[in-house]
C-alpha cells in the first residue's frame, strides 16, 4: 500500500508548547515516511518553528486558528469558547471530515474528550465512548478501557467496551482473537458489581467469534497481561491507571535511592549500567503515550500533556499503527456482526 | 502500663497451615513480651506444635473447636457451620466479649468479615464497616480505606470511613491532626462520583478538629503519600490495591531479568548486593500484612492467606500498636465528638 496516512495534529496543545508537538511530529516522519499533516494552531508561529524542521514542513498542510484552549479550562468554556474555530476542534473536525484519520491532541483532555463527542458524535449502537489505554505487561501490552471517558457504566456500555477494545487489541497486537476479561473484585462475599455480572453474562452467553471472554480479572491481573484486553467503567479505571503509574514512580524512586547510598552500591550501578539504562526504557513511560478515545465516529488520540518530543512521536506512531491496520473498519465489523447476530431482546423494541 | 495485652488468634485460617500462625506469633511475642494470646483451634494440632514453642505456649490459652473455615467456602456457608463453633467464629467472639482486645486471623477474607459483622455488628452511627490497609508511600505509611468491604459507598458512609481512618492514622502513626484525601479522578468534566463530591462538602464544612481535610486526591497520590488517610469506596479501593501490588511485582520481574542478562549487570549485582537487599526489605509485603476491619464492635485483622511466620507477625504487631495507641477510644471518642456537633440535618429527624 502506497496510500499515505493523513494525521491533523493541535499544534498549541500540551503543557510544553508547539516545539515539542513539532519535534515529536518530526521523529514519526522519520519512521513513519507516508504520513501527511495537517496542522491546526497559530501559523505565524508554526511557520517560524517549520524552519527547523523542513521534513514536517514539506509533509504538512498548516490551518491557522485563532483560538488555543488552555490546559485548565473548563470543557463547558472550552466548547462554548472553541467551538469551530480553536486548534483543537479543528483537528478533531479534519478527523470527522476525512481530511484526516486520525487526530491527535496533547491538550486539557476534559475539553478533547467534550468537543470530540460534541464533534464525532458516538458510533451507532454506542451510547458512551471510552479512553483505552496501552498497558505494559509482563508478557507485551494490553489495552484497559475505559480509563476515564465516562464515570459508571451499565452492562450493556461494558459489552460495548468490550467490543470496541477487542477490535483496537486486533489492529494493533495482531492477534486474531483476543482474550478479554472483567476487571473486578476477588471477594466472593462482595463479588463484583451487579452491572460487571450481567456483563459477565452477557459476554458468555453470546460467543462473540472475534474475541475469547476469560472471566473477570483483578487489579494485580493487569501487571501480569492475564489477558489483552481488560473492561472497566471509568472511576475504577482511571484509578487503577494512575494507581500503577504512581506505585512505579514510586519503586524507581526506592532503586534510585538504594543505588546512591554507598559507595559498593554506586560501583555495582556502574557495572550495570547498562542493564539500568534497559530498565529505564522499559519503563519509560514516553513509550506508551496515548489515550484512545473508542466509539467516537473517528479516532482522537489524547497524548500526555507534559510529555517531550519522544513521547508525542509515540501518540502518533499509535495512531498511525491503528489506521495501517484498519481500526475503524474492524470496529465496524465487529459491530455489525455483534448486532446482527444478538439475541438479547433490544430494550427499544421490548 | 504493665497491663498485658490480649489477642486471639484463629489458628485454623491461612493457606500454610497452623504451624505459620503458631510461629508468626513466636516471632511477635518476642517483640512484645506483654502479650497474651487466646488460641483457637484443633487442640491435638495446636499441643503439639506448640512443643515447638515454649514461649507461645506459656503466654496462651488454648480453645478447643472441631469447626475449620475453609479458605474457598462462600461466607453464607462458612456462617451456616462455623457459627459458635468454629475456631473463626470464637476468635471474633473474644474481641466481641473483651476475652481479646484484637482478633487476627489469616483465614478466608469474606467469611471472616460476614462472621465479624454477623458477631461484632456496627458501632451506633457507623452502617457499614471498611477494610483498611497499611500503604507504604514515600513519606511512611498511609491508611487506606475501604479496599474490600463493600461495593460503593454514599456520602455519609465516606465521612465515617474517614472518621474511622483519621482515629487509625492517630493510633498508629502518633500525628495529632492526620490529614485526608477522598480518592477521585481528576478530570475537570467527570470530575468524580456526586457521593465523593458531597462527601468533601462535608468534611469541609464540618471542620472536624481531629484531622485536615485536603481535598481530593488521585490514583498516583497514593505512593506519594499526599495524605494520611486516603477514603474510597470499595470497588475503586480494592482494585488500587490490587493494582499497586500487581505493578510492584512487575518492576520487580523486570528487575530481576535486568540484573541477569549480562555478566556485567551480574557482577554489579553483587557489588550493590546490599542495596537490592534493602530494596527488597522497603518493598516486602510482609511488612505491611493485615488489613484492618473498622466500624465493628471490636477490631479483627485480616493478615494475608498465603503469608508466612513472619507476615503473620507483622500482622500481630499491627494489631497489638493499635490496642496499645488506644484505636477503639479514639474512634468511639472521634464519632462522639462528630455526632455531638454535626450541623446537617439527619436524615431520622429530618
Amino acid at each position: 500500500m502506497s496510500e499515505v496516512i493523513n494525521i491533523s495534529l493541535d499544534v498549541m496543545g500540551g503543557d510544553n508548547g508547539p516545539a515539542v508537538i513539532l519535534e515529536g511530529a518530526d521523529l514519526a516522519l522519520v519512521r513513519h515516511p507516508d504520513v501527511r499533516y495537517h496542522l491546526y494552531g497559530d501559523q505565524e508561529i508554526m511557520e517560524s518553528l517549520l524552519d527547523d524542521y523542513p521534513r514536517v514542513k514539506q509533509a504538512s498542510t498548516l490551518h491557522h486558528c485563532e483560538v488555543v484552549i488552555q490546559m485548565d479550562e473548563r470543557p463547558s468554556q472550552a466548547l462554548r469558547r472553541g467551538r469551530g474555530k480553536s486548534s483543537m476542534w479543528r483537528s478533531i473536525e479534519a478527523a470527522r471530515d476525512n481530511q484526516s484519520q486520525v487526530c491527535i491532541s496533547a491538550g486539557n483532555t476534559g475539553a478533547l474528550m467534550a468537543m470530540s463527542k460534541f464533534c464525532l458524535r458516538t458510533m451507532a449502537d454506542i451510547e458512551r465512548p471510552a479512553i483505552a489505554a496501552i498497558w505494559p505487561t509482563l508478557r507485551g501490552e494490553s489495552v484497559v478501557l475505559d480509563v476515564g471517558a465516562t464515570i459508571g457504566a451499565d452492562a450493556q456500555q461494558l459489552v460495548d467496551f468490550a467490543l470496541l477494545g477487542g477490535a483496537m487489541a486486533r489492529a494493533l497486537f495482531g492477534i486474531e482473537q483476543p482474550t478479554i476479561g472483567l476487571l473486578n473484585i476477588g471477594e466472593e462475599d462482595v463479588k463484583g458489581l451487579d452491572e460487571v455480572k450481567e456483563a459477565g453474562r452477557m459476554l458468555r452467553d453470546f460467543e462473540f467469534p472475534q474475541f475469547k471472554y476469560k472471566g473477570f480479572v483483578e487489579g494485580n491481573d493487569l501487571g501480569t497481561g492475564a489477558v489483552d484486553v481488560v473492561v472497566t467503567e471509568g472511576f475504577a479505571g482511571n484509578i487503577a491507571l494512575k494507581t500503577a503509574e504512581g506505585t512505579a514512580k514510586q519503586l524507581a524512586e526506592y532503586l534510585h535511592s538504594a543505588m546512591s547510598r554507598t559507595l559498593m552500591a554506586k560501583i555495582g550501578y556502574l557495572f550495570a549500567r547498562s542493564a539500568f539504562q534497559r530498565l529505564r526504557e522499559k519503563m519509560d513511560p514516553r513509550k506508551v503515550n496515548g489515550g484512545v478515545f473508542l466509539g467516537l465516529n473517528g479516532i482522537v488520540i489524547k497524548s500526555h500533556g507534559g510529555t517531550d518530543g519522544e513521547g508525542f512521536a509515540s501518540a502518533i506512531s499509535l495512531g498511525y499503527d491503528m489506521v495501517k491496520n484498519g481500526l475503524t473498519e474492524k470496529i465496524e465489523q465487529d459491530l455489525s456482526v455483534y448486532h446482527k447476530n444478538r439475541v438479547v431482546p433490544d430494550e427499544e423494541n421490548a
